[in-house]
């Protein structure tokens, strides 16, 4: 507490952004000050229209500013792949690869019974358009290796079994450059039972 | 850059905050993106506002939402100790410690001629009138132990000599916990200068 009313508003909220706390929100916000009125201006804009301004794309759930995003509006890429993630970031760190060249849906929430996601709340439908409309041939699934992610992928590979369809899950396993001795022993299990021939 | 202008405009901005790099914007960006739209627009609010509602204090210059800040309107502060600091942040930090009950004088810069600041930059008349309508009787130099603010400590002390002014320096000197080993020898020295009688 500065005793500064404007400030203190402004330093409890930015102390709710991630890892941000009291300290760290007073130098941002001393900062803020310090700078000419004009970048406070211009971030105050852009947090006050971002919702306006970000959306969902039409076709995968991936954020852009207009009806689809740059990846379902790119024809060079390979509409037969069909990569499910949970959320954008995870999007954005395959897109960080550069390996895929197909297609994303983001499902922007995983099955999470303690905090009352079932299994209805996935979109299922979506995704089954998705495949028809596009003659997908293979759905990978790329949610997280949690517990939640994996429950997810096994549900979603169980709707969605299909003759016609490969579905694949992202491999588990030790990182590369990484120890066998640093590994945990569940990804050393894991590693060595889907272990396979070179 | 992830293809979403306003997404990528807002990173760019929360980018310039203090130690924030791109990754920690994009975390910052994604945070406010989940959250209620509220949370965004209030932030934007206060930021837009930011500089309209916070000023400096008209007779110390610490930040304050009216005319006088907290400290100066409160009649209970020991008028006749006056203590210069350099920014705000100093000033909380003392104010902090809970020790200090007189009153303050915000610098906002320090004589600091590589970034072109010279002595006549420096508010001397304005210290003076303060120190005269409140007849201070000391004025403690709270300016920072660099460089700069050894400086600036030195040329006000030089301006506003006075007979009937006592003024002194805040010590330097070994942290209190701290090991004589860890100290560097600049500190050392002047700790072993500045010894006093036990």
């Amino acid at each position: 507490m500065l005793n500064i009313p404007p400030l203190d508003d402004l330093i409890s909220l930015l102390g709710r952004l991630p890892g941000v706390g009291q300290r760290t929100a007073t130098r941002y916000a001393f900062h803020i000050l310090a700078e000419p009125e004009a970048f406070a201006a211009q971030l105050g804009q852009r947090l006050e229209a971002l919702h306006a301004s970000v959306r969902q794309c039409e076709r995968c759930g991936n954020f852009t500013a207009s009806e689809q995003c740059y990846v379902c509006r790119d024809p060079k890429r390979d509409s037969k792949l069909l990569c499910v993630v949970a959320r954008v970031q995870d999007l954005l760190a395959l897109e960080r690869g550069g390996a895929y060249r197909g297609r994303y849906f983001v499902l922007h929430q995983l099955i999470a019974p303690l905090e009352g996601v079932g299994p209805d709340a996935m979109p299922v439908a979506a995704i089954r358009g998705l495949i028809e409309t596009d003659q997908v041939s293979e759905l990978i699934l790329a949610t997280p290796l949690s517990v939640d992610g994996e429950a997810t992928a096994l549900y979603l590979s169980e709707c969605l079994a299909n003759p016609g369809l490969h579905i694949t899950r992202i491999a588990s396993g030790i990182p590369q450059g990484g120890e066998l001795e640093y590994t945990d022993h569940l990804t050393l299990e894991h590693a060595l039972t889907t272990r396979r021939p070179l």
